[in-house]
């Protein structure tokens, strides 16, 4: 059990204040609003709730609002209670696993992998360059030539550096296949979703920058260039060599087409086609994508 | 080789009527009619065809405008012709595979597996919960936490449990990871298709109701609910806490947005963008996707 | 090191024009303009480019607004650089890895594998047909009945051969699975992307015929027809029993419905919905799907 004296380290640079009982009330479980316990920590997004609040440690940005027992509940308020809330949870109740190589995985002998990492069964790493406390879930695949980070997670069934999509016509109509001898460099922080595939580049490489993240099921092609911090969500297409700056958010099921620049901290809806560059700070939507405003 | 009397038993509780001749005619293969021999079974859609039948065995819901040989061929008329071949072939001529635990797949000392279940190579189960007569197919990866029904299907590369796509940002602009301490539960005789992702609750659960078939390269992040006998067809799209109504149908390469309600029985045809929630028994196409009627 | 004599034997047929030094200039290399070393050897699109060249063996199709000094640099003159670059590096720079079947793989004591095939890890192949100088890639699944001409390529985390999704309703409302008990036929030089799904047909097969190229992420559904040298781009979704017809070229996030045909040489554009038949030689684009112009 934890309480509030537990909090305290996650709090450091953080303003908060603190109601109700700070003592004698304890907490075992992160759970959301539906399924409280006494014994939970929640967060509330704001102070209209219909659910009654039972959960005794409550993380929030007012007290208003809510119907609290300042007897029997702890009432942390801060102005991200989200953030605060996750800092928490991963710091007490996320349970840490031990960096483990399964004895059902391959590594070629030629690898390199730093310490601390996890490389799960059924995965296969070539000849690669792996940082520290990196974690290689079930079943991914990474070719030999590609160079990643430390605190890197790879989700489960994804390919990191096979051969690009590149294929040229003959004269004669007979396709002859670009030759793809580039690599992919995964920088420190990224995290990568699971059944996703990351082509290597064809002549340079496929770079996804510092602590960037990509969801399940994205295709990001040869030679794409993945911004610091960016965000590429679930089943989105990256065509070859397109460039996404820092900070720019691509939501869903968006298509961007080849060799396009996608400008930092700019933000593209759910489902668009992307097919002209897209400037720093704007939001674009739509089949083809085009601006609807500045983003503050 | 089977004939007329092999196929009464799939005859109970369904009208029907046998023309042409019921005793000297056998098949041993289920086709279409563009590969037919004289030893098929096959069904139509209707009496209209431009092939010749030739196939002994004939299901329909008319002999109007076929031509047969009633001395030769077994002409079933029933009213859902598709269903009763499907039930005939599925018993006959499907071959039933063995239940085996593949020497070359992975399962957690702390799993609980059911009787009658296949687990196929290169599968990995966690400490999950698998009910019986379950076929897990080969590279599938069940995570811990995940609870499985009876009777389900998970095909080849899907990966189930993973965690799911959740990040806030500090006001430092530092990226914080939300905790995913939820499961995956998935009920009885649901089918889920190959290299799909089935993303773990964040904090409660991600909910497969019985029944429903998920098709493949599906994208179902955390918290997501799909209702009883829902369909969510290959390449689609369902973003975080949606919830999908029973009998809902989900289209191919669909995309839903966070949070919405997606009505029961309601249609959403191919490639629609859905930004608000969707009422019961209506059908919405589009980008975004707007009412076109009401299904009947 | 390579220099002009090697790439001789790539030039027959070929109209070409060498300037510059023919002998004592040589390569190591193959890169694009950002990466370029005098070790290296390059293509350029067209005579207009921004980098020095410093490359020492330059394919192109005029040298004219390139600043090249003859006593240092090879310069070969070709109609098509880019197919020319690729022949040479291909035969030249790109590793051929000796064909290996991985002790970490499963294959069936029923499948026929030709000669000098590769199968690499934690592939698994049932009982299926297989033709001389193929690659199977890691993780891929190939299932019972499946049958693969010469020079095939499958990339990592392909199922090749599972159940289809074929569902129909009972009156009383319960669900029935149609019976799949076809194949998939994939014909001579194919090849087929990463985390791909490829159905087998439910009464007849599902074809890939000769030369055609799958890319990452795409599903092919049962009974579908790829013609010859057709192309399927990522994230792509071809329903049911259509039928691609030869070179036709289907861009990303494309979705085609159900038992459509797609013209020979015509074009899709990306993420475009078809739900219409498309003509041969006509290029379609938008959602839904509409010619915009004859391909010329």
């Amino acid at each position: 059990m934890y309480n509030f004296k537990n909090v305290l380290p996650f709090l450091d640079e953080v303003n908060y204040e603190v109601l109700g009982n700070e003592n004698n009330v304890s907490f075992n479980e992160a759970v959301n609003l539906d399924n409280q316990h006494e014994t939970s920590i929640i967060w509330l997004k704001s102070g209209l709730q219909k659910n009654e609040i039972i959960a005794n440690f409550i993380i929030c940005n007012s007290v208003e609002g809510i119907k609290v027992d300042f007897n029997k509940q702890t009432i942390l308020i801060v102005e991200n209670p989200k953030n605060i809330f996750s800092h928490i949870v991963n710091g007490l109740l996320v349970k840490k696993k031990i960096a483990t190589i399964s004895k059902n995985c391959e590594i070629s002998e030629f690898a390199k992998i730093g310490t601390n990492c996890s490389i799960a069964s059924f995965a296969y790493i070539g000849d690669a360059f792996i940082g520290n406390n990196v974690q290689i879930k079930e079943g991914v695949i990474i070719y030999d030539g590609v160079e990643i980070g430390d605190n890197v997670i790879i989700n489960a069934g994804t390919v990191i550096g096979a051969d690009g999509f590149g294929y040229s016509k003959n004269p004669n109509g007979n396709i002859v296949k670009f030759p793809h001898l580039g690599g992919v460099i995964i920088e420190n922080d990224v995290e990568i979703g699971a059944n996703v595939c990351i082509d290597k580049g064809s002549l340079g490489n496929t770079i996804l920058k510092e602590g960037c993240k990509i969801d399940n099921l994205v295709h990001i092609a040869h030679n794409v260039v993945v911004g610091k911090n960016a965000f590429v969500i679930a089943n989105a297409m990256i065509a070859g060599s397109v460039t996404i700056q820092d900070n720019a958010w691509i939501a869903p099921s968006v298509s961007v087409l080849q060799q396009l620049n996608i400008g930092a901290n700019s933000l593209v809806g759910v489902g668009s086609i992307v097919t002209k560059n897209i400037p720093d700070n704007e939001i674009w939507v739509g089949s083809p994508a085009k601006a609807i405003q500045k983003k503050n």
